[in-house]
């Protein structure tokens, strides 16, 4: 079998990225990082999808990048806001994150010989973050070819995003016929026992599952 | 002043960079990087660098890529070769190893609004490298351009790689002319008090001082 890095998060995107590059043939060695996103749930529900999806690995890289700031799930002086409709750039965005995710998964997939990198990279929903779009994954892709060795033999590691023209809708359809456990799945940027229904993750998650026609398995505060 | 990003390794090549940053009128920001190299003497030479040369910051990031191994320099396992002429990858070869501390430079220099990265990567003596050719920092730019928010706002932050046509010999003069205190610098591969003179970039630096017409200042063993 193949193999591939899968990005994994912890959240509804890269649960249901993961069920793709498995049901896509490749042995998935799942990376995760720790970089001072405010809560720690994310990487424990990362690490129970990875077990419980049957991935080959599970690495955890620390990056201390929260040192720069610059972000309100990186930087405690910035407010996560709630409720609040923006085209911004919303204060959510990591600055460089998808980029800087991207670039040490290319060196773990040299590492150990992958043929791609699954990330659930998303420019429906998350329109504003500009690292999101397909134009950046494809001059990802050449920095791909054009900066490992890989790439200059002639078979370059590819930078699969088999989510960017999906609605949250179809996202959640095309999971729940692959079996993903979105109860193990975190999306609330808030934290705590239950998710808040309020922040912009868990709103655009509600009204996903809601017009897929779904519940969502997650406990919610009321 | 406007503000750069320049990548510092405590070696001879970036710290040439930083001089050639701050001579085109940047505040400079220095970045350097802890990935399990071998020797925290780098470090230490890159902190002294930084000082001695009038940088407005330095931060060390660490990351823990050394985990994944598949290199001489972060993997105990695999010896750093002595003496030996390759056309091939080399050992010390570090998977992605630009991709990754220019995209974390990127996010850096998003947070602090600089207008420019500066790393020390040349074509010319690394040509084994893939991640030290034009076109790779050239990829790289497009990433920067399309995966930021100033990049979508029109500003991109530009990739400069001032080094990267040049010998050894002709970054040695310019550096010399531009005051850069090689007394500080390290480049040896093995770690010690003293440089050992037989790793690929202690050859390459003695060969560089030696085509220059000039004294290396760095202790090396007889």
């Amino acid at each position: 079998m193949p193999r591939a890095v899968v990005l994994l998060s912890g959240g509804l995107d890269s649960a249901t990225t993961l069920a793709i590059a498995k049901d896509s043939g490749y042995e998935c060695y799942c990376l995760s990082f720790n970089y001072g996103q405010r809560h720690d749930i994310e990487l424990d529900k990362a690490k129970q999808i990875a077990s419980a999806m049957g991935a080959a690995s599970h690495k955890v890289v620390t990056l201390d990048i929260g040192q720069f700031g610059g972000s309100a799930l990186t930087d405690d002086n910035i407010e996560v806001p709630k409720d609040v409709d923006t085209e911004e750039i919303p204060v959510t965005y990591v600055p460089a994150r998808n980029t800087i995710l991207l670039s040490i998964a290319l060196g773990y997939a040299e590492t150990i010989d992958a043929k791609a990198i699954f990330i659930g990279a998303n420019a429906v929903d998350y329109s504003g973050y500009p690292d999101c779009r397909p134009e950046f994954i494809q001059a990802f892709a050449e920095v791909a070819r054009l900066g490992t060795k890989e790439g200059v033999e002639g078979r370059p590691i590819t930078i699969e995003a088999p989510l960017i023209d999906l609605t949250k809708a179809e996202i959640i359809k095309k999971g729940t016929a692959l079996g993903v456990p979105y109860e193990l799945t975190w999306s609330c940027y808030s934290g705590g026992e239950k998710a808040c229904g309020h922040c912009d993750s868990c709103r655009l998650r509600l009204k996903g599952f809601a017009e897929a026609g779904l519940k969502d398995p997650v406990p919610y505060e009321v």
